[in-house]
Parts: structure tokens; sequence; C-alpha cells
């Protein structure tokens, strides 16, 4: 194996990422050893029976001898984090993150980037409806996107540690991706942000007809209805932190959203079949070139159900 | 094995549902023997090809000495398939379909009910957005549930060719349920037609942000984006039925799920966290619920990248 890129990597909070994070460190050996501590005293004591590192209840403990810092909390809680373990960190570490949006974790994370602490914001673009130290999993970020949004008009010293935390993602199986922090927020808005509030949306309507009841929802659920319950069984702080820190963005997406929707709402009243079948037939073209980008799979139904054409 | 419950079934329309039907059939003894025919040269020469019955390029031999005739084409389809097969079969024969609406097939099969043929209009909740003979496999209705929407106030012996079609769709593995055709259209349109309108109407918004570009909505698409796709590469001529056909149902839900929309809109706008977090959390409860139901696997990410917890 080769040399780790970094003696020792400390996680800030130990859920999906966090834990996927360390296992994926160990286990491509791209750290030496991983330092670990949550908020929580149950996900930091579940973390040490999975044996993910070493576990701290102080975070200043956890991050002092760490050459980078990953902050794996919700959006909301970056700044706090970050005040906690900034002043504990080692001279010419880096402080990291993997938050959902990157303007607002730039804003909170700049103030400590000082010729002592190289602040280097990240967003591995991978994960699971999943949450918590078990759900974590060792390949989660291969053949996935990783976008940096370093500070721009640093020194050489900044360069090599961005260059250091690149290779370390590299490592773990990723594609690295350099973005300014507005346009990885607009990106990531019609990528994630919109298409999870929707389907956050959607279970809420279905949750709220009085005329259709729950269990005919979830009966015939397979019809459709389901795929958007995976992603709307997302994290709810987690998802609400990337609302509230990505708002300008997410409400211009949203608008060109309804616009669309309304349209097509519009062409079913006046029994406009073409512009349907035009719009439908549209949409073949963007899920091919993402099978072909190994963004997904092309089995039916996703193998769900051993659903394989014979 | 078991005798057959029916001796001969005939297949209009052989694609991803009618090719399931004949694979099932065939799989599990429930029919003797399976008659097909196509509109379409290339798909009947390919089901002949993967032996999935005796293919027919006249529609009135395809069902002449069929038990049964299964329409499976577009709901838009429905009336003149029914005109062109009617004349042809035989005395006691029951006629149905697996069109995702109900009340329009039910109007459109309903003058061809008569003393010597049974309509029983139908509908398996069970696909993936694969189309074409190729894309059926014979599990595909193991577990899934089928609706059966039969014509009030008809004899027994119209009773009793419904409960040898509900017999049929048992051996192929499915759950019955009889239902008012309205019903079933209202329960359908917001489980599954305007979620599909959704994912078709997301892909068509990234599609036309000129902000963004195609390359990197492909790129960064496992960050949600690309679970709509996949409902959103099912057939177009299909769904533009579909939605011509439930325009009201359709219009309905859809006027609901864009008022909540606005509202959780509203919301980020005004930075009421709360509000977000509770409609969040409200829907990790149906996902839960579905899974226990048996409609969706618990696997993170739907097993999709190999994505296993450890």
């Amino acid at each position: 194996m080769d040399a780790p890129v970094f003696e020792r990597i400390a996680i800030i909070g130990i859920g999906l990422i966090g834990s996927s994070i360390a296992r994926a460190a160990m286990a491509t050996g791209a750290a030496g050893a991983v330092s670990i501590c949550d908020a929580s005293e149950a996900a930091l004591k579940r973390a040490g029976e999975l044996g993910l590192g070493d576990t701290f209840a102080n975070p200043g403990e956890a991050v002092r001898d760490a050459d980078v810092v990953f902050l794996c909390v919700p959006v909301g809680a970056m700044r706090a984090a970050a005040a906690t373990v900034a002043p504990a960190m080692k001279p010419g570490s880096i402080l990291t993150d993997v938050g959902s949006v990157k303007a607002s974790v730039v804003r909170d994370l700049e103030p400590f980037a000082t010729d002592r602490l190289h602040v280097i914001p990240g967003h591995p673009i991978a994960g699971t409806e999943k949450s918590g130290p078990d759900a974590g999993f060792s390949t989660l970020f291969e053949g996935r996107w990783c976008i940096l949004t370093p500070l721009p008009d640093r020194n050489e010293a900044y360069a090599a540690a961005t260059r250091k935390l690149a290779a370390f993602w590299e490592r773990l199986g990723s594609r690295l991706e350099a973005m300014d922090a507005e346009r990885h927020d607009l990106v990531l808005a019609i990528t994630s942000h919109v298409p999870h509030l929707i389907a956050f949306n959607i279970v809420a309507t279905a949750h709220d007809m009085e005329t259709v009841t729950e269990g005919e929802v979830v009966k015939f659920s397979a019809s459709g209805f389901r795929d958007f319950t995976r992603l709307a069984s997302s994290d709810p702080t987690m998802w609400r932190d990337v609302f509230l820190n990505n708002r300008e963005a997410v409400i211009e997406v949203l608008g060109r959203f309804t616009e669309d929707l309304i349209a097509l709402q519009r062409a079913i009243r006046w029994g406009e079949g073409d512009t349907l079948f035009e719009t439908f037939s549209h949409a073949r073209g963007i899920r091919k070139a993402i099978i072909e980008a190994g963004q997904d799979t092309a089995a039916a139904n996703f193998g769900r159900d051993g659903g394989k054409p014979v």
C-alpha cells in the first residue's frame, strides 16, 4: 500500500459521510490514523464500537494531532464547529468540510483562514438516504465527483495543501473538480437541492390528501411514488440547513420548475398531446448520458425487486 | 404444475408489460399457450425470436382461439384495438387490458361488453423504465398489486369470468384488488401519474437552464437528479395518453402539489426552518411504511453502486 496522504485525519460528525471517510481512509491507506468527535454521545460510542477510529468527547483533543480536519456537520453548524476546533489545530493543517452548500460555508469558515491554517471547503457528491455511523461504507466515494472550492488569492503553501487534500480524495476513489462556490451552489440547486425539495413536497402532498388514504399510497407506491420517498427519507436537519443556506439559487431554480410545470398542466388541460410527447421524449437523452457517464446503473428499476430483464 | 387457468391467452402489444405477461404465463403455467400480435412488425418479429409465443400479423387470427385477450397498448389506442379484436373473439371469452388509466378505458371498452364477451378492465401496478419485448421478465408481477375495475351490475357468468381473471394474475404472483374506476384514477394520479409528470418536468427544466450546462447536470446527477431521470425515461407515448385520459384527477393533484411547493418556497425565502424541518421529518414515516409493505427495498441507494452498508 502507498504511504498515507495524511498521518492523521480528524472527523467532526460521524454520520453517513463522516463514517464513510473514516472507513475509506483506513481501507485505502489514505490516512495513518483517524480521530473522531461527535456532539452526540450515542454516535460517538457507536463509532468506537464499529472501530472507525480513536474517539474523543472533546473536539479540541480530537483535532490536536490531525493534519486535516473534516467538518461533517449540517451546514448551519459549520461556523460553531470551526470556532471550536480552529484554535486547537496544529500549524500548517487543513480545515475542510463536506457540506452541500459552499458559498455560506466559505463565508463561515473564511475568518479561520490564517497563515497557520488552510481553509479549503469541499463537497463530495455522494450519499445515500441513510444517516448515522452505521450507514457509512468504504466505497461510497468511488467514481463519484468531489468538488473543492478553494479560497481565492492564497499563497503557494495553500496551493500545496489543496493538492494534498485533492490527492486524499483521489485515493478514496473520487474524481476531483475545482469550482467557484457560487457556481457550485447553482449547479447543486438543480441537480440535488430542488430534486430533494420536490421529493419532500410530493410525499407531504400525498400525506395530506384527504381523499386518498396513506394506506392506499403505500400499497400502490411501486408505480412511481416510492422513488421519491427514498430521497425524502434523507436527514431533515441537514436538508433544512441546505435550503436556509442556498436560498437564492434554490428559489431561482424552483421558479423555473414551477413555470415549466404549470405549462405542462396547461397542456394537459387543453389536450395538447404533442407538447406532452415532446417534453417526455427529451428526457430519455439525459438518462442515457447519465448512464454513459457512469453516474447510474442501466439495470431496470435499479435492479430493485430482482427486476432484471431475462 | 397446476392446470393452466386459461388454455390460450392473446396479447395485443408485446412491450414491457405484454412480454412480461407472456413470460410469466408460461413460467408459472398460468396459460397453456400464448398468441401475440403487435402493430410494430419489428416488435412482433422480436417476440418470435425470443420465443414468447405464437406470433400473428393479423389481430383477428391472434385472438380467435383465446380465452382471454390482454390489450397492452397505450390508453389512447384501447378503443381502436378493441374494435379490431372484439368481433373475432370467441363466445364467453374475456377482453381485458393493462392500462394505467381506468375510467377512460371503461368508457372505451364498455360498448364491446355483450352477452358473448366479458369486458373486465385491469391494471397491474408494476413496471420498469424500459420498453419493448426485450424489457419484460417473468417475475415482474410478483408481490405487486393488480387492480381490476369490473363493470357494475353484470350477471353470474361475468362474476365467474372476473374470478378466473383474478386467479390468472394471482398465479403470476400478483395481489388482487377490486376498485371503482374513478377511485383508481385518483389514487394512481397521486402514486404514479403526478410523480412521473414531475420527473419529466424537472429533467426538462434542467435541460433548459441556460446557466447550467447539460454536462454539469450529468456529471453531478448522483446527488439526487438521477432518481428522477429513471422515471422520466419511461415510454413517452404511453405517458402522453395517461395524462390526456386522466386529466381531471391529475390536475387536481397537481394543484395541491404546487400549492404545497409554493408554501415550502415561501418558508425558504423567509428562513422558516421549523416549517421545513417538520415537512421533511414527516416523509421518513411513509418510506418506512412502504418498505414494511414490501413495495420497495431498504438497501441504501437501491443497492445502486454496490452501495451496501458494511
